[in-house]
């Protein structure tokens, strides 16, 4: 005879009730055991998003998915740990350098991540694009690797937090994505479930983001504070800005290409600044303050860690990338400065073109994307290139081009934006260590 | 390539949007023949039962469900047709005189029934106590047995509504059926595709309803009046009181027997006047509005139907009733007059004596019940019997007597409600026609 009845419970949070421990636990169990069948989830999912969770309610909907499976163990490494999740947006490749440059200063990066889906990409999709790279590791030689090298970017196992798994994939297909304590528990379950000591929080605001709004953005980014911090794990979150893509390259071996410029001393500004800032943050939090992140990236050091990382699973770091077949370049209508360049449009043009998936089976495109050739603030002459998309299949180019109507605002009154040359990325800093 | 996205229509009815016919249409379709998914389906459930569908939505609803399936057609009958429905309640077996009484004056009742869930009772279940009944009938049965006697009570053939099928076994798992647009798509579907062409409906209020409250089934009544009308057919409802249960007696075989005995001229006060409204009610849609329906009662012409229609269906209307193994009897704590009895709690203990289903798959006892030695207004002695409990397993007297714990109120003052010896059974009308 069952605890709870699944029907009960959700009629309570229909009715606007609060759930107890034992009744969530009860539920993410039967829910993972698959006696609450998908139909019950996904109504209490919709529940939950309309009628909401306090933050004890949240808590305990974490834990109860970090039970759900394994939970990774990393005291016996040489190395304290530190992490980072963002919560996706347009041209975000900061993973990839970030990850390596970390790990230069003896802080390991446990980073188990995703595959696109939307117009967000994944950071698996993108690392696939070097040749001989694998995505899935076991739990030793990940333990082996973090050890030798101090930094690893693979695949999640079935392991961790199944709850969230399955979660997940019901939220995606019932409209019940965009709720902060399922988006908060699914987060931070896995974060939890990984092991990482110290964790840094890239909550994304903006039109390319999950959170429009800097209220929601801030409101998430808290409850994920709070969860990280009462599991246990030292946790931190900076808010910034996903009005406009992120670097002058979006898509997959782009975004490749685009962080090793960064781990060679170069790269976009934005880019850079944002992957030293997060360094800065999860390195204060494993106790490393007083280094010079940005020395790593100038003097190689955080070059001859990404080729370690990526040698390590398999990838040549020396191997040409995936290029796409065919490109389309797009002109400026006028001369001016870029006042805006709308991240959401050119996020769904460059999963149009390929870049992302539309169901979960599919497949990317490696090569293609988009590649800006201005940012935001930057001033560029009519008729001059202003973006080029690439695609294997140039059918895709009219529905791409749709997409992109209006994404870009040219000031022509000659006087830009006051602060167009130094754009705001990060725009606010939750901390409670 | 489909017309619309579940996800998408699910966050428009999430985000309070209002759905076209043609979305309407398509989400229907699309969940009957099963592309749009169990659990999609229960978000959306959900999100109407927080968010609300206005009238023309319900309406849609309403014609993609009767669309769903076939829809009878009676115009060949001699005889107009008109049936009834109730919202369900305890004790509530007058569809069983009521379909009878109405076919004695040429009006023919084709009566689509379900079977009990919870701790209302089902006409079928009841009926299933006469040795030989059988409740499955097929089309041209059922349109022989209307023209010949004209009346008739047996499960509704697949072919009706599917939709509706598929989703109230949805609802009932998922938390979503106190959901007014559900509620009345749901009721209204089944009887516009039945083919009556009229129909009164018998919304229960209090405790032992769904509604439990004047203006929720005021507002359901509405709904359901509009539907029908709407759809071409004659539709008036009468709201009635469900704070307590109708009748003495509450179960399969006991209810059978308070019908036989109503139909023989006698029978408790309240399911007497009940019947009798609303045949009247339905006589005067279908055009029989100068009729005498008590005398029917007392001179024996309902009760020639009744065995007539018991017959046609392979019953013997004579046959002794199945008796429960075991009784328990409750005595009046106090003496004075009965001024409260809930509903709910006496509906759910009979439930639990074995008269109702805890799941769809479960057998009914047909002898388990209750019966009441007093209803509301009448006066008790100490220690003499206030109702019997019967059922086949002793084992459940417990559960069944702690259901009833503070169920009865006995007023010692001397002076009872000034209406007790009136309780008013029907408390309101709504009619267009």
């Amino acid at each position: 005879m069952s605890a709870f009845s699944a029907v009960e419970l959700i009629i309570k949070k229909r009715e606007r009730g609060e759930l107890t421990t034992a009744e969530i636990n009860w539920l993410v169990e039967n829910y993972t055991s698959g006696s609450v069948a998908d139909e019950q989830m996904s109504a209490m999912a919709m529940a939950i998003l309309l009628n909401g969770m306090n933050r004890r309610e949240i808590r305990d909907l974490t834990v109860a998915m970090v039970n759900s499976g394994e939970r990774l163990d990393y005291s016996t490494l040489r190395f304290p740990t530190a992490d980072k999740h963002s919560t996706g947006g347009v041209g975000d490749k900061i993973t990839l350098p970030l990850a390596p440059l970390v790990a230069v200063f003896d802080v390991a990066v446990p980073q188990l991540s995703g595959r696109g889906l939307g117009h967000t990409g994944g950071t698996l999709d993108k690392l696939e694009a070097i040749p001989g790279w694998r995505a899935n590791l076991s739990n030793t030689e990940m333990h082996a690797q973090l050890d030798e090298i101090g930094a690893v970017i693979c695949a999640a196992g079935s392991g961790l937090a199944p709850a969230d798994k399955k979660l997940y994939a019901l939220r995606d297909v019932t409209g019940t994505v965009e709720a902060i304590p399922l988006i908060a528990s699914s987060i931070m379950s896995k974060k939890i479930a990984e092991g990482t000591g110290a964790l840094v929080l890239d909550v994304k605001v903006g039109s390319g983001a999950f959170m429009k709004t800097f209220e929601r953005a801030r409101e998430l980014a808290e409850t994920l504070v709070d969860l990280g911090n009462d599991a246990g794990v030292k946790t931190s979150a900076l808010l910034t800005d996903m009005s406009t893509p992120l670097g002058r390259k979006i898509g997959n071996s782009l975004e490749v290409e685009e962080s090793v410029e960064v781990l060679a001393g170069g790269g976009p500004a934005d880019v850079v600044e944002l992957t030293v800032e997060l360094a800065r943050e999860m390195l204060r939090l494993a106790g490393k303050a007083d280094v010079d992140v940005a020395a790593a990236l100038k003097d190689g050091r955080a070059m001859d860690k990404w080729r370690a990382m990526i040698s390590a699973q398999g990838g040549d770091p020396a191997a040409e990338l995936p290029r796409a077949r065919e490109k389309h370049v797009v002109t400026a209508e006028a001369s001016g400065v870029i006042e805006a360049m709308d991240a959401l449009q050119v996020g769904v043009a460059s999963w149009r073109l390929g870049a992302g998936r539309e169901r979960k089976e599919d497949a990317v495109q490696f090569g293609a994307g988009i590649e800006l050739h201005a940012q935001v603030g930057e001033t560029v002459q009519a008729g001059a290139p202003l973006m080029t998309l690439f695609t294997d299949e140039p059918a895709r180019f009219e529905r791409a081009l749709e997409s992109l109507v209006g994404a870009v605002k040219i000031g022509t009154s000659g006087a830009g934006p006051a602060d167009a040359h130094h754009r705001k990325i990060v725009l606010d800093r939750i901390t409670r260590n």
